[in-house]
């Protein structure tokens, strides 16, 4: 690009390569950076150096933690209910769930899910390790809560034909009409899933 | 937040401080930092840490340049036409001008814009430097390329009031529908613009 110096290119490269954001984004906020006076370059700079190197993954459930610890957070909580294991693809999910604070159990994050396009097979994620969690006896329940989508809906297929030998519940998140979204637009498949998982009203 | 390492907590506070990047954007953004295993976290850092220490201010336009330089690249290039100055707020409208290629003349930039509200006066901004530019003879047009918003608006105004002493030309870049827009979703004012600077077809 003429006139603009290199340092702001190299930037806008960089910024490009994140998720969602295209060469305009990465334009507008690399002169955001450029024009302040704060220290957020210098801020964002020492938190992504740091990032890789302090964080690695629980020995257990598999979530994201700080790499000075043994085992994160939640694994070591004695308050919360070690008999529920709820499944998820990315640590992110976690967070999400977390976030909402709907759920006191353990996680298992998969770090991925089946897809055989991607040549992503059941030995490529945690499920081996799951399958191992599972199997200490302490565990009355596994909720799959893979995404809702058909690479989702075939992991937690595959896991609950693996663990169904043992005499654990396994479930799964209910699917119907997102809270606050309008029937006008839902998709097909979400109005046959609301209907048929329709439930008796108390 | 519960269970998750200060490393990317650290990173999630400062990519909220992005203009237009919300607390679920930059979670996803640093949860893809932290999954990736590419130099994605490192380039950008880098990046981060060279941008301010190595760009400039233009001594002559005010458009952001390596620090290295004496004059940046659009001023000291011989084969741009010095007689046309086009005044913009901000490098990045200099930067997109330039990505149309649409212009073969010089900047000015303001690096700002009159705003009352926000105690911005014309002191604040570049425009004695543009006054100057003018004075010096070479100049035959000055195109006022401020935002068509009211801030813009009165930047321009006041710079039209200023320089209309000297027998420049001055223009204002046109206002109007936007190409590939759709005549139904223009606001009143697009419309009324639209229609008062209609022109004769060929």
């Amino acid at each position: 690009m003429r006139g603009l110096p290199d340092p702001i290119l190299d930037l806008i490269d960089a910024l490009e390569r994140l998720p969602g954001v295209g060469p305009k984004t990465a334009s507008r906020l690399a002169f955001h950076l450029v024009k302040g006076t704060d220290d957020l370059p210098q801020s964002l700079a020492q938190a992504l150096i740091s990032l890789r190197s302090n964080i690695k993954s629980c020995p257990n459930c598999f979530n994201i933690m700080d790499a000075s610890r043994e085992m994160c957070d939640i694994c070591s909580d004695p308050n919360r209910n070690e008999q529920v294991i709820c499944v998820v693809e990315e640590p992110l999910d976690a967070l999400m769930l977390e976030r909402a604070g709907v759920f006191d159990g353990h996680y298992h994050v998969l770090q991925g899910v089946l897809s055989p396009i991607e040549g992503i097979g059941p030995e490529d994620i945690r499920i081996d390790a799951l399958v191992e969690r599972v199997t200490t006896g302490k565990v009355a329940e596994v909720i799959l809560a893979t995404n809702p989508s058909m690479e989702g809906d075939a992991t937690a297929l595959y896991i609950r034909q693996v663990l169904q030998k043992s005499s654990i519940k396994i479930t799964r998140l209910a699917r119907g009409l997102p809270t606050g979204s309008d029937l006008e637009y839902a998709d097909q498949n979400t109005l046959l899933r609301a209907l048929t998982g329709r439930q008796e009203m108390q």
